[in-house]
């Protein structure tokens, strides 16, 4: 049987310290294959670039991290990488480890998960996990997160469908208080707007914001995280509100004929 | 009582056709602000802008159509138009109509769904309505639908956290058999990447991809659609996946300490 075959992304970039951690620690579990952007793409969402041609240089890093970056998306990364690089189908897609959590509502606007939701929408298992650290990281422990949890995966597999979002604390000593299975809850950056004149007197915008979460349930992923515990939230891509239908069957519209 | 307020928006640009149609059909239900990217932005999943700063200009153009465009994505369009432009908070977000459908897969990669998708977590009733026709769209009978739906959730209301996903068929005759309540389904693009050399001797990629479906059951978004029904489904922005508690819970990992 040959080794499983382990495509490693992010969407912090090629080079960012945290897809090297990442790749260095699952070294030894399988063969691993890099394909990840050239740039920094946070905060991509689940684009994919349809309207711009794509290119791909292959590089390498120290150690043996070697692999692809790809000018585009994370999702893009991941098409290209089953459809295109790789020549055998992914035992399983690993994503990160990323520089600051992705819980609550992060989750939509995350590259870091629409690369590990992209892998399951072609059939292929897959991890995303974020370090909730952003000052100076250290991804060591994150490292060991994943590795655990790429082992579980690949010897109990995950359910088609479905991708792991790991969320690894920031804590005093560097490890976590153990691990806690999560729901994705609703914290989320309260925007600010910060507004600017440029030197030709033109208006600009930055986005900026803080973090805030009305959450106090255990079993919820900032909380998990917050109580220093690593948050494993089962995702899947049907974003199907099942508790609305009652209310809207009762719309005319769905009664009547066509306008 | 002031009339309600409309934030329209889109993903295929201020200039499109499709959101022209639309913004004329609900002018007389209510005040409309369109704030719109100045480009288009298709298949940009739920990006946000924020390693770049973000620009408004103030536009117009005939018959009443006014506002803004943003040189940004349909997710900044509608946290910028609610957060900074409007001085009072919309009744609805309504985003389209969109230049072909949004059903399946496509509701992860579709800038119209996710700026529907940022208005309700911002605590903004929205609609996202797309037409099923790519070659000369006619969107007259679209945008009596959205009218329609419109009139709806001012009058009903719509459920807190959901956004109603709308796609019009594209039938001989124009108008659509009826209406039904659907569920997301899998249809999905089979990308294709088709390689190519430039001048420079350079490889690059275009993604394509054609729509494959795999459902038969007609409460399905795609499956309703083929069968000139509009197709409304009720979505959340909650990925969380139920089903893999159970399994899950059974991994050692939410058994043992740390590693």
């Amino acid at each position: 049987m040959p080794e499983p075959l382990i495509l490693v992304t992010n969407d912090d970039g090629f080079y960012a310290a945290g897809i090297y951690a990442l790749q260095q620690a699952l070294a030894d579990i399988g063969e691993t294959v890099v394909v990840a952007p050239e740039a920094e793409k946070s905060a991509v969402g689940h684009a994919i670039t349809i309207s711009n041609p794509i290119r791909i240089s292959e590089l390498e890093r120290e150690n043996g991290f070697s692999g692809y970056a790809v000018a585009g998306t994370p999702a893009d990364c991941v098409k290209l990488g089953i459809k295109v690089i790789v020549d055998r189908t992914p035992d399983l897609v690993v994503s990160g480890i990323n520089r600051g959590s992705n819980v609550g509502m992060s989750v939509l606007y995350s590259g870091t998960v629409s690369a590990a939701t992209e892998a399951v929408i072609l059939g292929v298992p897959a991890i995303a996990i974020s370090l909730d650290a952003w000052v100076r990281p250290d991804y060591s422990y994150a490292a060991k997160v994943a590795r655990q949890f790429v082992r579980r995966a690949l010897e109990k597999g995950i359910a088609r469908g479905v991708a792991l979002n790991i969320n690894v604390p920031k804590t005093p000593n560097g490890e976590a208080a153990g691990f806690r299975l999560t729901r994705q809850g609703t914290s989320n950056y309260e925007e600010r707007f910060d507004q600017r004149i440029d030197p030709r007197q033109n208006v600009y915008y930055w986005m900026d914001g803080e973090l805030v979460s009305n959450e106090s349930d255990p079993s919820v992923d900032d909380v998990a995280l917050r109580e220093g515990y690593v948050s494993v939230t089962p995702l899947h891509y049907n974003l199907t509100s099942e508790e609305s239908f009652a209310e809207l069957n009762s719309w005319e519209d769905f009664q009547d004929d066509a306008p």
